[in-house]
């Protein structure tokens, strides 16, 4: 969609990245001008306030990120499912065209506290990630692929920390081998649970 | 120690709490006023700047938590010590009398991708505490109580994860079931790597 002379999808993307790459606090109207190459006015017009555009850019994020990694979840073998979710996390916080680390977990750590609007989004966000986790792992004990005292809330739990480690780890720049076989490791720690 | 007519700690430990609560970026100087009831010249004169009170801030935090929750690993039998790292964890988290979260977490999240001074130290702060757990287990794994198969490092980055997994929902407010019944389930993860 094209508005005011620019391409709004792409405008949103680079709006989406200098959230992604600063956090919510350190992008301020200026960060957001150099990153989209757009005057205030114009990113007001056409997103609303810095709120606005940092719940614009968290929709973006969620399709362009989280959608891919939530797919390899609906593969009914638990075992190839979680190897396939971390190494395809590992995958999106290794890839050097991207910012490091997660927009959601970042914004989440700065802003889940806070009484206003933007800290009830945030832990609305993280409700509803958990909820869908424990769903995938209710599913896979429903079908007798998880051990009856594996306990879906508590792995959900696990797996949220597991996805937030590991993009600290890679936005800290640590070690890509470090990541790497971190991802390995973790499907490994849920044998436990698996028939 | 007092300076100036004030405690030094008693106005340390209020500096800290605000920034554990608000994070590095939110803690503006008017912010650090309020919590302390001193005027900014005074904080300045007692602690130097912003920066320079976030470290002070950072190193009484790890004197205050992080070291009660490393001595539950100095116990020889790994079953235990990591029943009793989580339990601990799960206890500070969900203690009412101080801010929600982890300050360590929260300020690696917003600062470990910067590339002064401030990034600088978080990303040594972050590959210490990986450091400190990768002796741990090796420690474990030289004394036979943990299987040869096991990576150290990637145990190591595992369990900062979960640490970082679990003050995300206790700051996002989630219910204290849900952390209390993820720090139960995850000792019971590492059992495939214990003898």
């Amino acid at each position: 969609m094209r508005s005011a002379g620019f391409d709004r999808d792409e405008v949103l993307e680079k709006i989406t990245d200098a959230f992604w790459e600063n956090g919510y606090e350190a992008t301020s109207i200026g960060v957001l001008e150099s990153a989209t190459g757009l005057k205030r006015q114009s990113l007001y017009n056409a997103f609303g306030n810095k709120d606005a555009m940092f719940e614009s850019a968290l929709n973006a994020y969620q399709q362009r990120v989280n959608a891919r990694l939530l797919q390899t979840l609906e593969n009914p073998d638990p075992r190839a499912a979680l190897h396939d979710f971390f190494a395809r996390q590992a995958t999106i916080l290794l890839d050097a065209g991207q910012p490091s680390g997660c927009l959601v977990s970042g914004a989440q750590q700065e802003l889940a506290n806070r009484g206003e609007t933007l800290g009830e989004n945030m832990r609305s966000l993280l409700l509803g990630q958990h909820s869908t986790l424990v769903e995938v792992f209710e599913r896979w004990q429903d079908a007798g692929k998880l051990t009856s005292d594996a306990n879906p809330a508590a792995l959900a739990a696990i797996v949220m920390g597991a996805l937030r480690g590991q993009a600290v780890l890679a936005r800290a720049a640590c070690s890509r081998d470090l990541v790497a076989s971190a991802a390995e490791t973790l499907p490994e720690m849920f044998e436990r649970y698996l028939v």
